[in-house]
């Protein structure tokens, strides 16, 4: 199929809605108004206990590019149909706004802001699904790779589920997540080459069928690379593989750093043990075993309750797909919108669903930290012109069962939202990924063990402060009323 | 951070042991030697009954434009120290091989080679990846969209899962995809202006939320929009909501073109009921009721059930992300390799699980269409040597219960596979996507319906020749030779 219009601009990576929306506002003289958006999402993914926030590099990358390209307004006006006029405003839009966020790496929990947009309506409202679209998938990936990260602890393991994500995009960036969230490595070049990160890799059963035997395969890739792991399963892993891998490693002797060996398929407990006999009776006490076949934190788990003798990992389909829960659900609400007489008017949407109420108005995040302990006593929402870092004692209560509430002293509170975007120019530089993943690393010394668990940890709490909350009752107050008068009339 | 190397090619979209091997296959002087490796999934996703092949118009454009970069070879050889002869050998590979595809939109089952790539080894082993990549993310999101159209029928879905989506590529392509598979349109602009596929939106909860009242929201939206849905939950659904769109579209009247209302959210069978009462109380038959909130076609189906009173679904992310099986396990396997002698000769992939053993040989898929009804009786893999087309009678027989048999007379054999890649050269012309939707659905029309069941669907059958199936055995006895020989020794 020939293309019409070329792939050569990102800004209409979004929901025809958004278009329509903007069109809506700039007819009617709306479109400079002030908005503020909040990107949150409600519930944490895979039942873990906290998530890492992921995605800030390719975001600022996007708002700074925006810009409908020639092709992009020549289909919005010839196919689509909207008039020149609105084109021509569409032409000269760039992302004009402020951006605060959370830090790559760091702990995000439900219901708390990661991302906070302030901009012309039109420009926050047509940048939503992009910010979406790339905040939900890395994160869910950086957290998916620590819960991995959590059950392995100082075992090495590798990402390489290329061949299973969801097309080319997921594949790099999910890489990037992964190692953010803790892993050693990916297998995917292009995502080595384009984040800095550490890939790995050796060689598939091809390889060995390639050659008229195991032994001269192994040979042949000895010759070539002097780090050999060697694939043992391709015709019998114990028979054939790792005697194979033996012979050869003693064959060639310091010639060659022999690291170890890799099996991909059958029962890993079973066999990663007899190959760890097999590898110390043959005197490599130092090669390690590779495993991998479909694993994730649950199979781990159990491979290692059974003691399996494994030193290095290998993680595929279930990191890259988040197989157990594939979406995380951020959403992108507005809290806060510019009046006709220049004033921030909080907004609320209502639902059905308690916990689908919007929480209005402009907000802040901080952690709040014991000082005695060193450890988090929860997060802590707040009204932006509020600072509870001049406060002696806050008092910290559950969002939905109010009546659990705390009052606490002698903490710390650290402001999680950092400016990233002012005025549309970028004003934060990403650290390198490796650094993102220790400080991802240190973030979790501040978390008590319970919300480490993988399965049902405790709940983290995320408050909000008496301010928010009055301001919150207010606001649905309000929309009651509205519903009670627009039936009364 | 700053990137050092540009993101300027994806011929590294590659995992490093493609590379690794490449590079013993090229210092082993082996690289020229043909290859050939078939691209196959062994298992039905979501338990259906069919899968709709997906992922060519990419894979053909990735093969085209296969070529490392400049930056690609720095990379490889400043950062993973590659020698500088085998970077010079990288930096004129391009790809020169023939590759066989199923057309998009064909219906294809587990065990059949999907793509068969018949190339210098080197080459074939390092598109291998990409390949995978692509072909398993559309494939399994095309038929999640053909389970869906199954299950509403004549009713129009509309696409909108981009924010879900995992990163951007997944929000196109899964567009892309979904009306493969039957949808109507997508909500992502970008992936409409590439595809030319149709678009839908309207408007979100922060425009109404924008406006004092609901009742302006509405207004303002008409002025710009003649076709018009009305967002009907932000406050209250049928309090509120319903009511106000009604008003609106009667004080409009002709000068808009009043199309429905949406509902996103609260019990989606009550409240379709209700606003179907409200529409047609006044007077509004033809408005349509659009809903979506987390649907996939076992809501739909539910909902139905009940009489939910629906006219066009959004589906949003259990679609984009395949939410209740996020991966298809398709695998690119080794099936012949050219000898030292010239001459090809067949390979074989042993394992402990029967199923991953794989079927040596270079092969070719047929479609058995019984005369008398039209509808398949199969699919039937044979060595490529062979051709159905020219029997009288065929025996069909169950590749694991080989005692299930029949014999199969007065039948066409509809080669499935199509040469799209010549020496290199692009052969094929991609169908438009509609073309594509409408080759699908046609295709369906070859299926008893007991194959396209959303639960519990009979097996299609997927057998092998007897030619094929006594070389498998050959070739496995020689690998028990093999392996005795070896013990032996």
């Amino acid at each position: 199929m020939t293309r019409i219009y070329e792939d050569d601009s990102l800004a209409l990576h979004t929901d025809l809605y958004q278009i329509n929306m903007a069109q809506t506002y700039w007819a009617e003289g709306l479109h400079e108004r002030k908005a503020i958006f909040e990107l949150y999402f409600r519930k944490l993914p895979f039942g873990n206990g906290y998530a890492i926030f992921a995605g800030l590099e390719r975001m600022l990358q996007y708002l700074k590019d925006f810009k409908l390209s020639e092709s992009d307004l020549s289909y919005l006006q010839n196919e689509l149909n909207y008039n020149e006029d609105y084109i021509e405003f569409l032409r000269n839009l760039r992302f004009t706004g402020d951006v605060y966020s959370m830090r790559e790496g760091e702990l995000v929990f439900g219901n708390e802001p990661l991302v906070r947009v302030e901009a012309p309506i039109v420009e926050a409202q047509l940048v939503e699904t992009a910010l979406l679209n790339i905040v939900n998938y890395q994160t869910l990936i950086a957290t998916k790779s620590s819960r991995i990260k959590q059950v392995v602890k100082d075992d090495n393991v590798a990402e390489f589920g290329s061949r299973r994500a969801h097309e080319m995009d997921a594949a790099i960036w999910g890489a990037r997540s992964a190692i953010i969230g803790g892993l050693q490595s990916t297998s995917n070049v292009r995502a080595g080459k384009l984040f800095d990160i550490p890939v790995s890799g050796t060689h598939a059963h091809s390889m060995v069928e390639a050659f008229d035997t195991e032994y001269e395969a192994f040979h042949a890739y000895a010759r070539q690379h002097k780090n050999c792991v060697f694939l043992v399963d391709t015709y019998n892993t114990l028979k054939i593989g790792v005697p194979t891998a033996i012979k050869v490693a003693k064959e060639l002797g310091d010639s060659i750093n022999f690291i170890g060996v890799r099996i991909d398929s059958g029962d890993i407990t079973f066999l990663s043990k007899e190959t760890r006999k097999m590898l110390d009776e043959a005197g490599f006490y130092d090669a390690k075993v590779f495993v991998s076949n479909d694993l994730d934190e649950y199979t781990i788990l159990n491979l290692k309750a059974q003691g399996a003798k494994v030193d290095v990992w290998g993680i595929g389909t279930k990191l890259i797909t988040a197989y157990d829960q594939p979406a995380l659900g951020a959403v992108y609400k507005l809290v806060s919108f510019e009046n006709e007489n220049g004033e921030m008017e909080d907004t609320i949407k209502i639902s059905g669903n308690a916990e689908k109420v919007t929480t209005p108005g402009k907000k802040d995040v901080y952690r709040i930290i014991d000082r005695a302990t060193g450890k988090s006593q929860g997060d802590y929402i707040t009204m932006s012109d509020e600072d509870p870092q001049m406060e002696e004692r806050i008092k910290m209560f559950h969002p939905v069962h109010t009546f659990i509430s705390k009052f606490v002293t002698n903490f710390d509170a650290v402001p999680l939202l950092t400016q990233v975007v002012a005025k549309g120019e970028i004003t934060y530089t990403s650290p390198s990924v490796m650094e993102i993943q220790e400080y991802a690393n240190n973030n979790l010394n501040l978390l008590w063990d319970e919300y480490k668990r993988s399965l049902n940890p405790e709940e983290y709490p995320v408050d909000l402060s008496q301010k928010c909350w009055d301001n919150k009752m207010r606001k649905i107050q309000e929309v009651r009323e509205m519903v009670e008068n627009f039936l009364q009339r």
